[in-house]
């Protein structure tokens, strides 16, 4: 049956996916999960909070209770209930939410390929922080714009710095809470001065908050969608509450941009399972998130806590951090001779891994930096592992 | 908080969103729902065909097993036993599939995204049927393609007559099995020579094959990939043989190509629920759809000659239609007069629903074909809508 011989296929690519690059991060996860690694590298959420009783007897329920309809296709904007859910909470901040505005997506990472699909075209300008979160550079790519990285301090992005750079950009992609790579929280006047700013200029401002409900203190700062609806694009996730396993989240946008980006969603994946949106609706609905999250916060805190306990410790005095006030990591910045990569390849002869700062910079990367991440290391691990680093580094002082 | 009297923003759009359209199918779903219409128009496969409880144990069992692991983050290619149960059956054809070169998606949809992604530039020529898969259409359409259509008959799509079409393009887009929308199925003698004829030309295939597996008679013809894995991009589908809402497809190809969809794909929504797919292979392992396929096929086939018995009855003598072997439509042809749009408009006042062919057809629409569903309507609701089609289309002779 089989054809004799065949010519071998010359594949062509599109001249998109010739510049496809594998996430650095999952390279590194790679070489990192040997369980004899003390790996500061993940970025994913600690299993010891996956409420995996209570989501096995909501797929129980739902799945007894609907499993014709669970299992069957589904719409593509997303299961009612939940996108009224999800409206409703948003709308707690004041600004008015309705669930037509709410498109539910197979992960945040999905609603990033969409926008980059409805908003970017080849060179379009594209403006992110400095530096940003890793997978939206990724997702943004694959639709080739021009990023241009926008200024930060401690305190995140400077509004003030807009003015010389939004001319033409198509958006401004932000993500104020304990960010990804950072740990920084944009404080509350510089989100008013952001919202505004880019009202005036007419610039569409995405607002990437997967890690909002991890604030380890007191209340998180008000959403900037609450301060203008009409002019920033909210995208919110399951992944780091509940489970990210299940891919589930979801993106708020204005009613004509909705819609487009419904449409975009279901010629690349006609819907999300609707199984899957209805045992979280099935979770959420009663307020399980508001007893769960707490302890998800006690976990990482405290965890956080014992890491910038050892580097006060271990650490050279030349070497700067910072102090996330939530989420899942803390940003390092090494005196600038210390070329985080080759250090990486050091920490990992002596056990220890990270992420190196660079591939989070969508421009000139600053090559004495590196990322942390606290979640899934126990107390003792982590206190070693930041003393082995700690001594590294001082080797290269 | 909110700020005062914001600018509203003017969207700008990406040159391929402003062509994004709705699939017709699903517009017309939405009114044919109502329960009084008797609705030959959908493509959803019978909810009465869901092993609902089987599907329910292997939740209970996998989040109980590996409640932990399933909940997390996974890789990209996929749940590597599931992969090599996938690459295992495919090479039962004769073919050595190995489990690298298989991709698992959120569904064929996603597939179809993917390929679009990574093979299609603007302009690209595509080869699909006449006509072909809307879904198809759909998701390649975003990539801003230059469609052309290939030559088909009662058997499929015609081999010789690629040779004056194929220069330059980027793909041929075919659906062999029981084709949606015409029922086709693409004779062995074809199935040969069009691998062959590809392979001449250098041209990579896709055979997208959702419905393989529900034939009425008998083993299903061999397929393309197993004739030439080295240019046969194959894409599977657990949509129609288990449950569509747990959106789990599968795409197979040559090594240079799997990795690039897999890139495009981490970037894309980074991977597949995890636990979908650990489900699944649970399902599948011991042989669940071995038993379970023929009761399928059973159900579909039986409805099936139910209404072409009723067409045989009821349809005018201009009329001609298919007569499928397997899958889940008929394809109708009108005498050429008869526009079947506005018969849709004049049968859904009569209770009866169907899909126009237009929107099928990449290039110059026949205005007077439709496509008929049967699976998810009882014998005796088959028999009267027909009936009342058959009279409306007499009507216009």
């Amino acid at each position: 049956m089989k054809i004799e011989n065949p010519n071998p296929i010359q594949w062509r690519f599109s001249e998109r996916a010739t510049q496809l690059q594998s996430s650095f991060i999952r390279e590194i996860l790679k070489i990192t999960q040997q369980p004899e690694i003390i790996s500061f590298a993940g970025g994913l959420p600690s299993p010891a909070t996956f409420p995996v009783d209570v989501m096995k007897e909501a797929f129980d329920k739902v799945l007894t209770d609907s499993g014709k309809v669970a299992l069957q296709y589904g719409p593509t904007d997303g299961y009612l209930p939940l996108r009224q859910w999800i409206a409703d909470r948003l709308s707690e901040g004041g600004a008015k939410i309705v669930p037509e505005q709410v498109l539910m997506v197979s992960g945040s990472q999905q609603a990033l390929d969409l926008l980059g699909k409805v908003l970017i075209d080849e060179g379009s300008k594209v403006l992110v922080e400095t530096p940003s979160y890793l997978g939206a550079l990724q997702a943004f790519s694959v639709y080739r714009p021009e990023f241009v990285s926008v200024q930060t301090d401690d305190h995140g992005l400077v509004p003030e710095s807009l003015d010389n750079v939004a001319q033409g950009a198509r958006l401004l992609y932000a993500l104020p809470n304990f960010q990804n790579p950072t740990g920084r929280t944009l404080s509350l006047e510089r989100r008013q001065q952001l919202v505004e700013t880019c009202a005036r200029l007419g610039l569409p401002l995405i607002e990437d908050d997967p890690y909002g409900a991890l604030s380890y203190k007191g209340a998180p700062l008000p959403k900037m969608v609450a301060m203008n609806p009409d002019g920033v694009i909210y995208m919110g996730s399951f992944s780091k509450v509940l489970t990210p396993g299940i891919r589930l989240g979801y993106v708020v946008a204005p009613l004509g941009l909705i819609r487009r980006l419904e449409l975009a969603k279901q010629a690349s994946d006609l819907h999300t399972s609707q199984l899957t949106q209805m045992v979280v609706h099935h979770v959420v609905k009663d307020g399980f998130l508001d007893q769960h999250i707490p302890t998800i916060r006690q976990l990482y805190g405290d965890q956080c806590q014992v890491m910038l306990d050892a580097m006060d410790q271990h650490f050279p005095q030349a070497v700067t951090w910072t102090r996330p006030e939530g989420g899942m990591f803390i940003w390092v910045t090494l005196p600038k001779h210390i070329d985080a990569m080759a250090l990486l390849d050091e920490a990992i002869k002596h056990k220890v891994a990270f992420v190196p700062g660079s591939p989070f910079y969508a421009n000139s990367p600053e090559t004495h930096t590196l990322r942390l991440s606290f979640v899934t290391v126990p107390p003792e691990r982590i206190r070693a592992g930041i003393e082995i680093l700690g001594k590294l580094i001082a080797s290269k002082l």
